[in-house]
């Protein structure tokens, strides 16, 4: 007996008329019955935040002929709330899927990007999740090569699971050619802040956020090492924060509490 | 020869005039030369979000007699980035701590807390860093027996230094004698969420997010074992994502990618 048609959620950080998720949404519908929520806005760098001060919107948008879309005013992550909640109504998508994000979110970027975080919470949610992010920035990005990858990668996701507590964070190079998938591990690189400091009409400071990537890891199992070297990069991450490596030696600390 | 003070910054999410900060500064006057930058107001649930499609104010204030303080119009995050770039100029502090946190940042709320972040951040730049978090929501909360507990911990931190990638959540409970400290790794759990639906005056839905914690979790090595049991519960996290036990089997998956 054919098995139905896989539910798969797709949502973003980009916003909901991102040409990333336009591709994502194509790529998707080939494999299943397609859901979307999106911010109605631009949200990038918003990290894992998510709308406690103030109220959400969500309101169904027609876009892409046969896709159930819906702009939401929040996050990223805020998208996944309301979908699991007000629109899945507790019976869970069979796969999340967030992007395709117009820019890297491979090594440390993981934790500032909204694409991620996204992902994140579906996989907090118990759902399958990936992330798909591409190496350019701009509207005009041409996600075509990343295609025939998605599928695979999702394919693969929908036929195994995952394991519990983990999702996967998927980077496409820009070249012409993608060599084929490496399983990574994520780099460890920082970004070195630079502010850019201007004078307002006002003659108040303000500062602009910029910065420059900085790779402190040579490994070759890395995203950036297979990133460079021309592959799709496959990152398994976890959620759950804990460095249990360090709890032995905290423990033979010894904390002088002086109570008044 | 005696060492000559350390300098610390201290950061938040609940915005320069909380209480918690406050209390968080007074503590470390006695330890050290303080340095405040915080959020000019609230930004809890910002997670690790940062400010890229606008530009950042850094002000000079004077709120608490002979301590630097600086109100920043972006998220925590933002601040220790700016700190760091723009007040430190690259010559680090010695200690980085962010709170305290009016409610709790145990388990799975470390991803979504902006003081966690705000710490995070602080590792990221390798400042040995800590966030603390007390278990009252109202600006009236009682931070006193939080005292002698954190400069007991910042005391040992600013002696033994941190793992790189590593720092520490720590988490009060609100009860009147806290017994001590355990160093806990995080608890599983989630937020079942239940949006508010409402309707406003021109008669369109809106929602308010709500939620209740779900502890999934039995363990009486976790933070909430160790808050429920009246300790403060020290946790050390790390920044990497990477899910490293799942790589074996992810490298056993046969990817069918179909290049068009």
């Amino acid at each position: 007996m054919k098995k139905s048609k896989p539910v798969i959620l797709v949502v973003n950080d980009d916003g909901i008329t991102a040409p990333g998720i336009k591709v994502l949404i194509e790529v998707m519908k080939d494999m299943g019955e397609v859901v979307v929520v999106a911010p109605d806005s631009p949200q990038s760098g918003m990290g894992h935040a998510i709308t406690i001060g103030k109220p959400l919107r969500l309101d169904k948008v027609e876009l892409y002929e046969g896709v159930e879309m819906y702009k939401c005013s929040g996050t990223p992550v805020d998208c996944v709330k309301l979908a699991v909640n007000k629109i899945f109504k507790g019976k869970k998508p069979d796969l999340c899927v967030s992007g395709i994000n117009h820019g890297l979110n491979h090594s440390i970027n993981v934790i500032y990007s909204g694409t991620m975080s996204a992902a994140v919470e579906g996989a907090i949610e118990k759902i399958p999740s990936i992330g798909f992010s591409f190496d350019d920035f701009t509207e005009g990005a041409d996600f075509s090569r990343c295609r025939p990858f998605i599928k695979a990668i999702a394919a693969q996701v929908l036929d195994h699971g995952l394991a519990e507590g983990t999702l996967l964070n998927v980077n496409f190079p820009n070249v012409p050619t993608i060599k084929g998938i490496k399983i990574c591990r994520q780099a460890q690189a920082k970004w070195a802040e630079e502010f850019d400091e201007r004078l307002d009409p006002h003659k108040r400071n303000y500062y602009w956020l910029t910065g420059v990537f900085q790779l402190n890891d040579q490994g070759e199992d890395t995203d950036v090492w297979a990133l460079s070297n021309h592959y799709a990069s496959v990152v398994p991450i976890q959620f759950d924060m804990t460095a249990h490596h360090a709890i032995t030696t905290l423990n033979t600390w010894k904390f002088d509490v002086q109570k008044g």
